[in-house]
């Protein structure tokens, strides 16, 4: 299992046994280190070793695209309530931070990407998240194996085929079961909440989301002037 | 602890032993009874049992004031990561949604109340949450306690006090620890803001959420002509 | 032409000669009231005369379905610069917001309208707000007579068939006219984008505004909590 | 008064009988050049003459800061509906894109700016604008004019002492006139809202607009993921 390494403004991704060499000399990781330790190179600077925390997934997960961001990752936290002891089917795992989330917060998950290379970052990411036993990632397309899945008690899906999917929630889903479907598109997440009520799914709801930072300074507080642009609409709806 | 009976658009909260009546005919909940089961009234009328989740919370628990939304809910999971084995410090309880879903998604949490009525009926939604072993409510001012509190790993207020409460993240916060302070005003956010700057914290940022309902139709795909107001700031931090 | 009345809190619209009864008294307007005067009803009340300023015409035009809000008349304007001495060419006059906007700008405003009973009270409420020599309101169908429509300096439609119009754009439109098409919906300004491109308009650009009150009071300053819905997408460009 | 002079992808500002230079020839303005004429260089390029229009002054005239934007400007003139023979007094020239767009609107403008360079360059830029005979800009602080000014159908101000004008709306504003604040922070903006209020003010409204661009290419319609800021919040009122 990884930790952080942080010495002021550095902070380095290391696993124990590991040797790292930066203009701070040379930093040989025990064995049994743990987090709180202090270790030093052989220059005598002290590193600090920190478990990673959610935050920090978003630093440092290796990325296969652009990763669903913190606010998005949130939504589907609010709004699934996903938590401990669920099971989740989700599908487009990316970088696989939604699914590192909800391992984390206790979930057991089983997560479908097409590209195999994705996938072996993925298991990488989820190592490094301390979810890789609960979070199963699979090689291949949800939609090949829909007849083998049930009862899950959440579906999140990022993928373009999500409607094919959602028109299987009533198997996918135990009852009182969440759906989260993402997608940066008006016309797929039509199509999305076009499924959802063909098989007669609960309190469909999409969502588009808009966020700002503020500015707060001397000459007083405002949003700032920076944008943050779209990231994506996103449909929740729950099996009755 | 308490289940979900589900008859169609019907949907009661009752614990095992609890006898109801509605006029579908007198319901006797088994002591042993499990999500799963199907129990019918006197009349015939057979009601699904269902485990509460998350969403059911906003539906479920009881009100003492607006409860946080889910998106808040969620921006503060997704901004913080709060997940399994954190300790949580948590101040304005409230209806305790927010308290209930970090302590859903694992976390070990002390929040604090002031109001002592208010306090009760949080305690209550705890235990129809499923949370109550892993959620303490302390009735009374977190303010008071700031010595005798320290090293959590993320620190969540909706408290109008919260400055005060941040001058002190160096000691209440583990390192690499996380402040979320939820706050509807600008002035408030403000102090909160520059209380983090002044004690150290890092990557401070100030979230201005908007959030729209998309409608499909017939005629058309368009954002819902029924507005979403602000609910509040939220502000997060981290100490280095 | 008519005038405001004012007294204290109350405002009626009434013209030369008119006679008005109310709890206040009788009020017989002079044939050569101006803006400025003091009128007395029969039992003294005096009522201040003043003209119709832009804003009064939210408030005081018939309205034959919704009218235009401020903003998007606005954002027209600010878009095209719709001003003195243009020609303009407009679509779907319904209340005559916009059109009346435009006139009082000194623009010459064609404006088509195909139900008959809207483009009557339309026309009275060009009279009323002071445009009736500049807006011409026609009633019928746009796309019937495009053929003999040319060189106007802007084009404005609020109209379903927007797309068929825009189409024309390039004899419509004189070099460096402006195009303003309002709708509603997604898949219609998908079109009328489609249309622009397909004809070679420049400086192509469909519009989403978000609109929010501020609420200052004694607790602070903050969006408002009441919500502000979507009204249309404006998407503007320009014939080269 | 200057012209556009357009081939293909350029456009130049030139005035009769200025002489351009560039690798597509030199260009003679005929003295009496006018719009719709085909001028040529020595080289045989032809250009096509053009007046401006109103979305050309964000191109075309000097900048001495950040003007304001089309939907700021827009705003203003939606709502307060500033039109023909309406006498506006503005303050916080710049580089005069209001003053100019209320100029062609047929509003005869007074408008104050307290650098005097600033000012020069806008008194060029109401000349390039058509409006040099109905925008006056005053080169100092109107605040020191405040016992001279009266009577006023608007009341437009875009500078950081926003609030002491303001307390002399009910001088400055006839009677249904306008007030239009802009303002990018909310301490200022609160000031203002406050000084409105003091003085007894109707329809006092602070907007805080968001604006997105909206994308549509093959793979479907989304808000575009470029954000767009904050610029403004706009507080408008009527004098009573």
């Amino acid at each position: 299992m990884a930790y952080l390494f942080v010495h002021e403004d550095r902070e380095y991704l290391l696993e124990p046994g590991e040797r790292f060499e930066s203009d701070l000399g040379i930093l040989e990781v025990p064995e049994d280190v743990a987090p709180g330790d202090v270790v030093e190179t052989h220059l005598g600077t002290g590193f600090t070793v920190r478990a990673l925390r959610g935050p920090d997934l978003f630093t440092h997960l290796k990325r296969t695209g652009a990763p669903m961001m913190p606010r998005d990752v949130g939504l589907v936290l609010g709004k699934t309530g996903i938590s401990g002891g669920d099971r989740v089917l989700d599908a487009g795992t990316g970088t696989g931070i939604l699914a590192a989330y909800m391992g984390r917060a206790g979930a057991e998950v089983v997560t479908y990407e097409r590209d195999a290379d994705f996938a072996a970052v993925a298991r990488e990411n989820m190592a490094v998240a301390g979810v890789a036993d609960t979070v199963e990632i699979r090689t291949g397309d949800v939609t090949d194996d829909l007849d083998d899945l049930a009862g899950f008690d959440a579906l999140t899906l990022d993928t373009e085929d999500a409607p094919t999917v959602v028109e299987r929630a009533p198997t996918l889903l135990a009852r009182g079961g969440s759906l989260a479907v993402y997608s940066p598109f008006v016309e797929n997440t039509r199509e999305t909440v076009a499924a959802a009520r063909e098989v007669g799914l609960d309190g469909i709801e999409t969502l588009d989301t808009i966020q700002r930072e503020m500015d707060f300074d001397d000459r007083g507080s405002r949003p700032s002037t920076g944008g943050v642009g779209h990231t994506g609409y996103l449909t929740v709806a729950r099996r009755p």
